[in-house]
């Protein structure tokens, strides 16, 4: 049946392969723990941090980092504030594997963050708005002068015109950031939306600027769209084990490393951890449903899909009438749509 | 932002679509009753058929048509057998929509069919193996003369090689069969295998001759397929209701109809019906497990995954282990990739 493409044998037998590589960063903790307010058996994050390890990834994210005074601590767990102490008692072993913290532009200043020399942390992914590319530029550099590698995730990029997108991308190129990364926040993007812009992205930063991207399943084209990111090149793909995240979740971890099939990485340790989490979607319920097909579909933040989810029934009927009943026509379109 | 590329106003300001048309075919009930052997509650069934008529949908298949003596109809409901009579319960008033039943080769004979002319039935889809395809054709053709539209679909393709897809594409050639299917039995295709598979179809086929495709979501890409299949020219597209169907269940029909978003198809009887199969999802449970993307992924039949969900715990990296154990290296191909 053929030669596999991507695998060639060496003349003396031994298999290689001369794949570029591809970065991977597990959001699970991160982006996963907005489904359980990032209160999670401390024994399963310890777990999570040796599997992804063991599985080759390249950077877990593990949770925010949070001013004093946004977020009630005792609504939340350790991991929307990510202290040292806490970080020390599961990721001592974390290996080669790099540790993120997200933080959020306005949640946050320069002067809360701690010296990377200090810190199990290793990046920093600064979380922004359009409008708020500024204030993000600013706490990114800080953080690369703090010792950090940095991100910058534009996020919910399918809400912006391709002015505003041109606007922030200029910047970014004028910046120090190293990463950025376009965010799908509304899972509203479809492949051929998610190819014209990480595209764009490519074409527009700088070539020793890495691009990556993080993807919501609404409309189950996460995973599809991640193939896509890599086919086109991107640097870094997020992804989290089952696919935990908020409302409809992220790619999964376990398809995206079966995809890959490379030398470099390894499922298996995160088929092993699969179960717990599986046993936690019982209660925690991300996943496909119609109400976050229909906020991707328009384009919308997930909250009042999210919300609609959390009532005894779903009356996804009533649901697209509230959220169509201002509907513009053509309804279809997106920013994206520059391209065709 | 742009104009939606889809849609043109016409000088009269009237909007008008230039789109070909995509044909869809709905497979809840025939596909989905693989997860509960077909017993729906027969008012679910006729708001089924009423809310698939106003949505628009081409053709809804209803069930299996079966040989008498292959299957206990104490174990099955209705629509394992589609009788007249349960039809017609049912489905007379399905509007312009067409019928269709799907028959097995080996499960039913020629003599079996009832003529077009005395049956709610339009449309006969004769499913088979690559190796079956002479007796399909005699099926087929036999259901032609007997007044039905009829479609071909060879299951499991990704397990045959490329000399065997050859073959029975040139008998599909040479026969009078209106329709086939490019069928993803294993739901093991990344979205380029499909597209290749779906171009050599489309090539190797007459031109009259009309190509489909039935997707399964074990890997998260049907629906992403689907988009593909449509983008290469597909005039039929499977699809069922909150993507009920075997193991990891099919292409969504509500996010095609999104999709498509067009004068001719309307999602909103599809979400009023939504909630229902929701409900229905609680209990048979189909959609995306990690068993189902790992045999996906191995191009390996379902029935191993779907049993091993059947138990309390799915113990996914014993059911890993116990897939992979033959595995052959290299381990990712597939007879698609032909085309590399």
């Amino acid at each position: 049946m053929g030669l596999d493409y991507r695998v060639r044998c060496c003349p003396d037998g031994l298999i290689t392969d001369r794949r570029r590589h591809v970065g991977l960063v597990d959001c699970t903790i991160r982006d996963g723990g907005i489904c359980n307010s990032w209160q999670f058996d401390e024994g399963l994050v310890r777990r999570t941090v040796a599997g992804l390890r063991d599985a080759g990834v390249d950077v877990m994210e593990i949770g925010y980092q949070t001013a004093a005074g946004v977020v009630d601590p005792a609504t939340v767990g350790p991991w929307r504030f990510c202290c040292e102490a806490d970080l020390r008692r599961v990721a001592e072993d974390k290996g080669a594997m790099r540790l993120s913290t997200m933080v959020d532009v306005g949640r946050i200043g320069p002067d809360d963050l701690r010296p990377a020399a200090d810190s199990l942390i290793d990046v920093i992914r600064v979380a922004c708005y359009a409008h708020q590319i500024d204030e993000a530029l600013q706490l990114g550099h800080h953080a690369l002068r703090l010792g950090y590698d940095v991100f910058c995730n534009v996020m919910a990029v399918t809400s912006n015109t391709p002015q505003q997108v041109d606007g922030f991308l200029e910047k970014l190129r004028q910046s120090e950031i190293p990463n950025v990364s376009v965010v799908d926040s509304f899972g509203a993007m479809y492949p051929h939306q998610l190819r014209y812009l990480l595209r764009k992205y490519k074409n527009w930063l700088r070539r020793d600027q890495k691009v990556g991207v993080h993807l919501h399943n609404n409309q189950q084209t996460a995973f599809a769209n991640a193939i896509v990111a890599i086919d086109e090149g991107a640097d870094w793909v997020d992804a989290s084990i089952f696919g935990m995240g908020r409302g409809a979740g992220n790619v999964p971890m376990e398809l995206l490393l079966m995809y890959l099939d490379d030398p470099e990485h390894h499922v298996e340790p995160i088929v092993a951890l699969a179960d717990e989490y599986t046993a936690l979607r019982e209660t925690l319920r991300w996943g496909y449903e119609v109400p976050y097909a229909i906020s991707g579909w328009l384009n919308r933040h997930p909250r009042a899909a999210i919300e609609r989810m959390r009532a005894e029934r779903p009356e996804s009927l009533d649901f697209w009438g509230t959220l169509t009943s201002d509907r513009p026509i053509p309804r279809h379109h997106r920013a994206t749509q520059e391209a065709e």
